[in-house]
């Protein structure tokens, strides 16, 4: 039996392991920069200030110094009279002292004259033959902002481990910081590894897939604001990828791998990371990102081996490796915390024993916040393109239960997006949205049947639909009731869109009707249960009298989840035959034999009718330039009622 | 009468003028970029996949490639017995196709062989005489990621607009996007205007001010991700401002100033501005902000001019310029919404007429977030360091009620601080907490009063006070009765610091006694009401027999929010005598009358005791290793009690 992982620990056990065998983990070295060269680095120092701010007593207005109580009785009818004795601009050093009954006009920001304890804004003056009239009084200290108001010297401005941004160089300039202490950058080089990896920049060959993790890890990288280096992909080879990282250890404080974690047959990170210093981390209790390798050189160099596939990589990143770095950067507060609760839709099953981190989309409802996860396997690497953040779901728990509040750890702050769609997804939808200018709206695509749903809970305004009603034969106004929402919805006619058989260019199969994907020399490619075109196919096949298709199907088990997956498989011969709309036939350069139109259509909630987000895509829903665009599309095309209402 | 401002639009009005004028404001221009220049670019195309997402369908495990069926019966018990065929490394392109009792091994990532319908994880094999024997069933499609299940080629992956970071740049790289549209990137040159401007890296002078905007409103740009060049100070004139803004609309898309736009004397920008393109905007309704002046040139290059002072630079920056830049970058949403409820814990009155920018701390309580106002007028430069974000309250508002709940924008997601200590400043406090470690502490410096108003709400950990009881004549302990908190709080012993005149060096007035400020050739600066120093001082005067000390007192009506501004102003001669901590004459090099001890206790809410934090603050105040830091600092001592709990 092959090597397994030597010993699988939890996150906090990791870090705990990780700071204690490096003798607590803690920032390079110390520099001091100029201000101006400072931005995004770390404070490595607290900040006092060595200036008053604002150094001098200063007017806040344009208007005239004065002494407060010279005015105390003046008002619209009774403006006091002040004899205009000069002008005080801003970087002048005032060489005029006021007394009783005499004022200096003065600007904004500039040094209030000896004498004067107030400055009355120039809106409540006017001027005559040389006098100021003065129409409302001032109480001293008025107008004025006094020395140091801001900070005074020795006043504590920012403390160490923070990261300069804006804010920060603002203060920082205005109490006379022009140099600052910060903490050293790290200086990390990444490799990827891999004999199946080739870079974007070639084209794809059979068995090989594009190296997806430099790109990723190398900007995760960057948003914490280190250095960072690609140094390429390596072969699976123990001598290559030795000698690759014990060169860059000469020059770099942080080495992140990708790739040959895993413990199963190849292993090679694990023997070289040990060789090279020695492994403090093989295999996390958590998932994705079990097959990850931490070591640490004599010299407390890092070592991160992060798991092969993408999102793997990228999630064990956020949860190990950053946290780690950002305390090398000398980073005071363990990540930024941007959580957000929300509850999720539906029961996710995740089976005790291991942390599951799940990526998911978050929409907003009336009651909150809802989380849907975003599914994909551990070598997805779109789906954290499509979620909002990630729930942690702890070893102990084995299901999350349907309106279970989670705690979201969100990747960026939440937008709130113009318009949530949620339901079945179509090409011509995005179509649709670009065309009403709806760039932000939020799309989650889970088939018709929870699109509902989610008009129900409330957290979508608009579901796309194509369900049919296997007694009336009628799309998706059976839905309404079913659903106990006829005074909740109205819906919109859609498009109309053209299922059939997806076949190989030229039909070498000879496949004619559906009939054929029973036969022993055809092997057929299905989609998941619940989407529209397996119920159409369940259907079918009821009718035609076939039980059991599972073992009269050959691939019939053979389940993907969109359409353009269907095309795909039949594409690279992987299947024979498969249903799908006709629009992604047409794209991969198949044959395509119609079975059967449908009807697209939109659900709105009645109130979000309101939503200008919603307005504009009814309207364009109804507009030319849409039907234009949208008979464009193979397969696709409008109908009489496109856009009138045909429900509510 | 001076000049005011021409016509004052809300923030929405002026976003829509803006729009309107320059014909919708719109991107640039369009490149094409490789992916690895891509990071942090917003993309200008809506991105299809190229490629499979995997290209072909790869085992997700180590294990043994099988035929489910082999192993439906499989377990513990009775394993499943496959003849072993060979093996299939990542990378390959196999050749070995399995059929009915036999299996290959395969690793994670490599392509599934011909006839194989699942994979069996290693763990749950043996081997055995070249033999496999598996001890748990698989199910058709287990433990394999299909061809395209992350995504297919003409999948939507990603839509214009975005920006492009690490999980964007994964989505691409994997659907094999080598060249990728994006935005052409705006080139902004910042200019800050204004006679009294030095830069951060000379000494400053009389009358002199260091120039903030440039580095605050430069680092703003550079977190938007423009290339920002900074072009100098230029003084208030005319002549000069205009070349140098001519010259730069040759190489530049935006030109941003700061000062000089300021209506009532100088209106320089305002003039510079019409004659270089037309004005758009001249005024804003609110506050701060009010003076910016927005212009556009015939090419619909963008003219900003901030204004000079430092928060409302800012503010402005944040609410105006950033979205029309983010929309000149092609960013299809209008700023990252970062938006929480909180409640305000204080009335805060704003006047009609205005909307009003408040920037805010928050924190948190068992009923959810406190958004304390951070107080500053619009020249403060630091006050935005301390805030976390600010509210925004419409100009039909007058005030806002206490515990009435707003939203605020955060600068940045918000941290959990490990601790929050609310109430009296104290530099001591500062020290115990460097030394404690409790780098992230959230402080929020209100007085001691406010402070155990915060700590009955919940929402402070700590408060440090310092509260002399007039009848008792002792420090803090009356506090927790007066409060209602008897059950609630404890008290530690913190330390004693002593209070007393401060004045110049040598004593050139001669002072001697608290009686002297009442001279007629002395001027005095006070603290503002509700400070500890304040209430001794009122407490003396009242033992003294003075009535009506603003008549009597110079100087009494100049009050100042912290100890530093006392020493500042005697030491710039602004004032002759205040009352302050000991410490601060000695930071300042100023003589020092001693005139009481005061106890700066800690109040602990019991309900925090437990907090890992609470624990580390308490031990601290009682090391040695804090005493002999704070016995360092002038007129600061620990007694016997510092660090016990004297009530509770």
């Amino acid at each position: 039996m092959a090597l397994v992982f030597h010993k699988l620990v939890s996150l906090e056990e990791a870090l705990r392991i990780i700071d204690e065998k490096m003798g607590g983990i803690k920032p390079l070295g110390i520099e001091s920069v100029p201000l101006h060269h400072a931005y995004g680095r770390i404070l490595a120092e607290d900040v006092y200030a060595r200036v008053d701010s604002p150094p001098f007593d200063r007017s806040t207005v344009d208007g005239y110094a004065v002494i407060a109580e010279d005015t105390y009785n003046a008002d619209e009818a009774n403006p006091a009279k002040l004899k205009l004795l000069g002008k005080v601009e801003v970087g002048d050093i005032p060489n005029i002292e006021i007394y009783r009954g005499t004022c200096v006009e003065i600007s904004t920001g500039a040094p209030i004259p000896r004498g004067a304890d107030a400055v009355v804004m120039v809106e409540y003056t006017k001027t005559e033959d040389g006098d100021i009239l003065v129409y409302r009084g001032v109480s001293p200290g008025e107008n004025i902002a006094q020395t140091g108001s801001d900070a005074s010297i020795g006043d504590l401005i920012l403390r160490r481990g923070r990261r300069i941004g804006p804010r920060e160089m603002g203060a920082l300039a205005a109490v006379g910081c022009s140099e600052v202490k910060v903490y050293a950058t790290p200086r990390v080089a990444i490799f990827s590894t891999g004999n199946e990896l080739i870079p974007i920049s070639e084209k794809l060959k059979p068995g090989k897939i594009y190296d997806v993790n430099s790109h990723a890890i190398s900007a995760m990288l960057k948003d914490l604001g280190v250095k960072v280096d690609f140094h390429g992909i390596l072969p699976d080879n123990y001598i290559v990828i030795k000698k690759s990282i014990e060169k860059a250890l000469e020059k770099y404080d942080i080495i992140v791998t990708s790739g040959s974690t895993s413990a199963g047959f190849g292993d090679i990170i694990y023997r070289v990371f040990e060789e090279l210093g020695g492994v403090l981390i093989h295999g996390l209790k958590i998932k994705p990102g079990k097959p990850t390798v931490i070591a640490a050189t004599e010299d407390n160099k890092l070592l991160i081996g992060l798991p092969g596939f993408p999102l793997s990589a990228m999630m064990v990143f956020m949860v190990l490796a950053k946290p780690i770095i950002m305390k090398m950067m000398g980073m005071q507060s363990f990540g930024e915390e941007n959580i957000v609760k929300a509850k999720i839709p539906i029961r996710i099953e995740t089976g005790k024993g291991r942390r599951h981190l799940i990526p998911v989309q978050v929409l907003s409802s009336a009651e909150g916040l809802i989380a849907y996860p975003v599914l994909g396997d551990s070598g997805a690497a779109t789906t954290l393109s499509i979620a909002d953040g990630f729930i942690d779901i702890e070893e102990e728990k084995q299901y999350l239960s349907e309106d279970e509040e989670v705690a979201v750890k969100l990747f960026q702050p939440l937008k709130i997006p113009s318009i949530s769609i949620v339901g079945s997804n179509c090409p011509a939808l995005s179509i649709l949205l670009d065309e009403a200018g709806l760039w932000d709206a939020k799309q989650v695509n889970v088939g018709s049947f929870s699109g509902w749903r989610a008009l129900k809970r409330g957290e979508a305004d608009i579901a796309g639909t194509h369900l049919l009603d296997p007694e009336t034969r009628k799309y998706n106004i059976h839905m309404p009731r079913k659903m106990g929402l006829e005074n909740e919805v109205e819906i919109y006619r859609g498009y109309i869109r053209t299922i059939g058989l997806v076949i190989a260019k030229e039909n070498p199969k000879n496949i004619k009707k559906i009939e054929d994907i029973l036969r022993e020399d055809v092997i057929f490619v299905n989609r998941v249960k619940g989407s529209g075109v397996r119920t159409f196919l369940d259907i079918k096949l009821s009718e035609l009298g076939v039980g059991e298709p599972e073992k009269k199907i050959r691939g019939y088990t053979y389940e993907v989840k969109t359409h353009t997956a269907v095309a795909s498989a039949v594409a690279q011969g992987r299947a024979d035959v498969g249903i799908a709309v006709g629009y992604v036939a047409e794209l991969y350069g198949l044959d395509f034999i119609p079975l059967a139109e449908e009807y697209f259509d939109f659900a709105v909630r009645k109130d979000r009718l309101s939503k200008e987000s919603v307005e504009r895509f009814i309207e364009t829903l109804r507009s030319e330039s849409f039907h234009r665009k949208l008979e464009e599309i193979p397969y696709y095309k409008t109908c009489p009622e496109t856009g009138r209402k045909i429900f509510g």
